[in-house]
């Protein structure tokens, strides 16, 4: 795989975070870390939306809705006025306006979520035109605005509307996310395109392990259990039905026997005639694009395949062109990028839209008049994220906005205008109203650099060749504010590793975190660098740890120690390691692999052997137990738990739902076994990483450990 | 409460272990903790026990049977002769002489256990004069040598011969231990004199919360729950059964409504019609010995009474006069101390046998034809632990064998000889065989120092005055054995500091820990004090606690930390402090309430907050947080998480079902909402404490804590 060197070389040269000489403040974790008494958030227009093609800009007090073609401002909506308002109807009244949101764009309403209820409030004429009666108790809500029906479940139930519409044992549940929210999959309810029927997932996981998470907080300690499929166990079977709130009646598409099969990325026809799955195999090589028919359940075609030696992971629902019914866009990585592919319903392959060794992120929408696709993508660089549009008809690619950092828009109702909120490495937010045909700008919101007061590291970037000798990988070296190359530091690296994340982009202080800037402060030089495995760099460089996790990357890793080495400012003995869950694993595998690189690390969440991880994840990366023995094998922690010299601390959640404490306290009994001697901390009532006030509490923790250790 | 002033000063001048100049080889943790691999255990005759009056010393290829009167060897059995008549009957054969016993005195058998089997063998015909099948996978084998009778359980049920007695659902349990082991319980099957029936302990514990312990070895980790009544909530129900194997009847004992109530120290009449109990109410302030008919279950009467406004606590089951079928001993703290009182079966008090402001320890046993009862008492010393014979109609009392150190004995079947297995401060073991009328000694082994050819610590022994102000505690102080005077070392205090237990005696180096002697060679003086509330002291010196625990024995802890302030040779600024159990609660208050004091610690199996521990033990010194709110807030640790500001380190097994792990993570949970920054370590698949192998392990992480921190 190879990088465009010129672009590359151009982006790279050492870029350093401005920082005036009259600042010495340093910044504590409390500035640093999310959850801190004063962290600092880079301002931002909470709840930005469109209505239709006007933009809305909502904050405490008032609201205001602009044409974004006129610059002028439609509504000015007081909260005093909405409140007076509501309390007139003996409703309760709003604190802000962020989260009030405009489903309608024909109609002068917004949609005000309340416990129980759902008020549509008519901000043209200050009236109430609507109150839905909800269920206060209901979770995954899921509403309809074009057919006003409502989704919801309770417990293992789903209802629409008033009515309940599964009666679930205990182990079985409708409504919600299967699969372990693998293969795009985030939600449990789908309603068809103008509200009439609704698809939903039904999930039987009686047959699944459970797996007993202590809660330490009741008055005697009680097991929460989790029913948690590990790698090469029974795992749950799951099933789509289909609702129809007209006639109370519920069919299931006849997928055939479920055992051992994923149901994914569930797409409406926009008739809402026919539902699109996509059906992958157990042993996740086997992809099947397949159409139901949603009044009778049954499959009336395949579309499509799609295998690979490895591994295929569709994660987006096919998209149908808004002028088109019958034809939709299909992402694969076929080709070694995330692409789009044009097909009609019956299965022809019209074209490929897109191509190109970088890939596309997201398809934002469409613009129906001129034909062309909104999609977000790394063509800058695998370290950017921009938008473009792409004409349908002759694949012609425009570039939205500016052409590099980090970006995340919202669409317009019509697909011509573009709200973009985006940072860079200098700039920490920029939200700006585009017009995608022409990219005039209207910019929102420049945001002061959070830590402008403060003194700060210096940044640089820059790329390591791989294990492979051929790969380019990108780095990120952090420097203490008043770096004297004279003197020698010691390093930590703080590395993630695993697939479906980048630590190193083009985002605000280049995705630096908190923790890694504070150590920096105190005399650390700070290093991350993605190895292979990592995403945004296609399908070979992911794909390249299949079957042995962990390892691949840890030769990877091991060139940004060296390269630490290398450093004559850094004290090659004194170098550190830290990261959380694949992070984890990364962490703990160093400091057993190479002992002789690193000499503390920090392992929190760690995935330890990878028989203890879920199916859906696991078995995509490493087949199962049974299948790869010599994979699960090698990449056990545990049998390496002997080779431990320097200090390692293991950090686990006792409520880790995604990798169960077994990992942690399976490593501590194999170190007690091989007498190595790691260091153990647990953060009772947590789950898989330490959220809210008590990550501060979390980073000190990790900070003493280096400072008492490396 | 006074100590014999002139006693103790005789005993407490210095006395130092011998240590030559040429030894400099240091024992490591591997020699000095239990189950190490190179452990040195003072030598000793194992299973050294009585034939009636003749004594028997098994070996590993042969045993012998001497008389001690003659000196005489009666037998001499060869392990290849006994084997070769085991094989000839198609038995497995035996590897040594160690677990071979001798329940009948007018018979030349011995009693050879094996899986499945009991086996008498006649060791003077060398034949098999009987074969008993067992059921291989019974626990709790009870076997009765008069009848032949065998009671034993599998699972929650219980079994006579080949018989199943009961019919239990989960959550019942027959003919185990119950009540937690409190009140000197330790077994549910109680067979009357002749074997004729037997008395059972029925509990039923399905109202009890369950407790789940994490077993992380399975392939997914399981809750393995225990029944587990914690302080001030529902507690089990127990009943007395009564089972005739001639008959195969059961019966009840007709105690009433067994809520909150205690039933305890089981004694059978020697007619075997009676059975007494000692039954205490959920409060352990009124205890009453009552006698039950053994036929019928009911309640014949109340012979005595007990109250405190504090508590009592009987443990130990009236003792009948062989010579005299109405007469008991019963044995009582009411006049400060634990005496013998001797009463008949009406209930008439006879007499005081025992009086003194020093306690017994044990009833051993009697010699009938003296009337004779034999008794360990502290009347030497609280640190001390010899036996005496006690005339039952004269009171006269004299002192058998040597009259210092700690000594455990057998009493002959007549009563007239003693095996006498003890130490003193400078004797690893002695084992003597003693003519109980006139102290003839016969020396069986004089064990040799088995650190002989180690560089040891010296240890000294001295009294500190309480911080009541008058009570003397005695302390061990261990210096290295390279000790100079003119040098500032760190410090650490061993402490358990619970009742039922006294860490410093007059055994061998008075009873100093393995890992104690290996600090001390590190360089660290080691100090531990026996505070109010711990045991061999007498009841007040041990209820100073009540309702408050760890506040009162915490300031006699801190007065020893003061003293090893005032040592010339300790950096007042670097002691350590740690414990285990009822000594890491110790260990985690006295950090957080003199902070001042101790600069690290390890505490071990913590008690954290009393309301987490279980209604026997807790409420006993405790009461109920509902009828001692105050007590338990003051107690509560969690409470006192924000005075962290040394090193804490708290070590928890994860198995642990005596001090759950509910504390340690609770306290982990405190400290974290209080911003303090404790260390944990947690031992998978251990109790209530690290055994075995991995204790090493266990002790270098401990070590390791102190040299990183202290």
């Amino acid at each position: 795989m190879k990088i465009k060197g010129g672009l590359l070389l151009a982006l790279f040269a050492f870029m350093s975070m401005s920082m005036t000489a009259q600042n010495t403040k340093l910044p504590t974790l409390e500035d640093l870390i999310p959850g801190g008494a004063t962290y600092r958030f880079a301002e931002n227009i909470y709840n930005l939306q469109f209505w239709g093609d006007n933009y809305v800009k909502p904050d405490i007090d008032d609201m205001t809705i602009i044409n974004p073609q006129t610059g002028k401002t439609l509504y000015t909506i007081q909260r005093s006025k909405v409140n007076e308002v509501l309390e007139e109807a003996d409703l309760l009244p709003i604190q802000h306006f962020y989260n009030v949101s405009f489903p309608w764009k024909n109609q002068t309403d917004m949609l005000i979520r309340k416990p129980g209820k759902f008020i549509f409030y008519n901000f043209a004429t200050h009236r109430i035109d609507k109150v839905i009666e909800m269920h206060a108790d209901g979770t995954n809500t899921d509403y309809n605005s074009e057919s006003g029906n409502v989704a919801f479940t309770k417990k293992n139930n789903l209802y629409v509307n008033d009515k309940r519409i599964t009666e679930n044992p205990e182990g079985v549940v409708s409504g919600q996310s299967v699969h372990r929210n693998e293969f795009g999959i985030s939600k449990g309810t789908f309603w068809s395109p103008k509200g009439n029927k609704l698809a939903f997932y039904h999930m039987d996981e009686s047959m699944v392990t459970e797996y007993p998470l202590v809660d330490m907080t009741a008055r005697v300690a009680e097991a929460n259990n989790i029913r948690y499929p590990m790698a090469g166990m029974t795992s749950h079977k799951v099933q789509v039905g289909v609702y129809n709130p007209a006639t109370d009646q519920t069919i299931f598409l006849n997928t055939g026997d479920p055992t051992d099969r994923y149901f994914t990325n569930v797409a409406w026809s926009p008739d809402e005639k026919q539902i699109y799955l996509i059906e992958i195999n157990r042993d996740q090589n086997d992809a099947k694009l397949c159409r139901y028919n949603a009044e009778t359940g049954e499959l009336e075609t395949t579309i499509l395949e799609e295998k690979h030696e490895k591994y295929v992971e569709p994660q987006n629902p096919i998209t149908f062109l808004p002028w088109n019914d019958k034809q939709f866009i299909y992402q694969s990585q076929k080709d070694g990028y995330n692409h789009l592919y044009l097909y009609d319903t019956d299965g022809n392959f019209i074209k490929q839209l897109t191509q190109g060794d970088w890939l596309v992120q997201e398809v934002l929408g469409f613009n129906p008049k001129t034909k062309e696709v909104i999609i977000a993508s790394t063509e800058v660089s695998p370290l950017d994220r921009t938008y473009y549009r792409v004409n349908v008809n002759t694949g012609k690619r425009t570039a939205i906005g500016k052409g590099n950092g980090v970006h995340r828009a919202q669409l317009s109702e019509s697909g011509e205008w573009l709200i973009d909120n985006y940072s860079t490495p200098t700039d920490a937010r920029n939200i700006d109203v585009i017009r995608v045909k022409d990219n005039k700008t209207t910019n929102l919101l420049t945001a002061a650099d959070p830590y402008a007061d403060f003194a700060m590291p210096s940044i640089e970037m820059g790329t390591l060749k791989a294990a492979d000798g051929e790969t380019d990988l990108y780095y990120r070296l952090i420097k203490p504010a008043d770096f004297d190359s004279t003197k020698t530091y010691p390093a930590i690296v703080y590395v993630y590793g695993g697939p479906h994340a980048q630590m190193i982009n083009n985002s605000f202080m280049n995705g630096a975190r908190g923790w890694d800037l504070y150590m920096a402060n105190k005399g650390y030089i700070m290093l991350s660098v993605d190895n292979r495995g990592s995403s945004n760099r296609g399908l070979e460089f992911e794909n390249a740890t299949f079957r042995q996790l962990g390892i691949e990357e840890g030769k990877d890793q091991a060139i940004g120690a060296e390269f630490l080495q290398s450093l004559p400012y850094v004290d090659g003995n004194r170098i550190g390691i830290h990261g959380w869950s694949f992070g984890g694993h990364m962490t703990t595998a160093q400091m057993l692999r190479y002992p002789e690189l690193y000499k503390v690390g920090v392992a929190g969440g760690p995935v330890i052997d990878w028989s203890y991880y879920e199916v859906m994840y696991g078995e995509r990366y490493m087949d199962t137990p049974e299948t790869n023995p010599e994979g699960y094998e090698a990449t056990n922690l545990n049998n390496l738990a002997g080779n431990l010299q320097g200090r390692l601390m293991i950090i686990h959640d006792d409520h880790d739902d995604t990798c169960v404490p077994q990992h942690a306290l399976s490593f501590i009994k194999a170190c007690v076994d091989a007498r190595t001697y790691p260091d153990l901390f647990i953060y009772p009532g947590h789950k898989h990483n330490v959220l809210g006030r008590d990550r501060v509490h979390l980073h000190e923790t990790i900070t003493r450990y280096f400072e008492d250790h490396l």
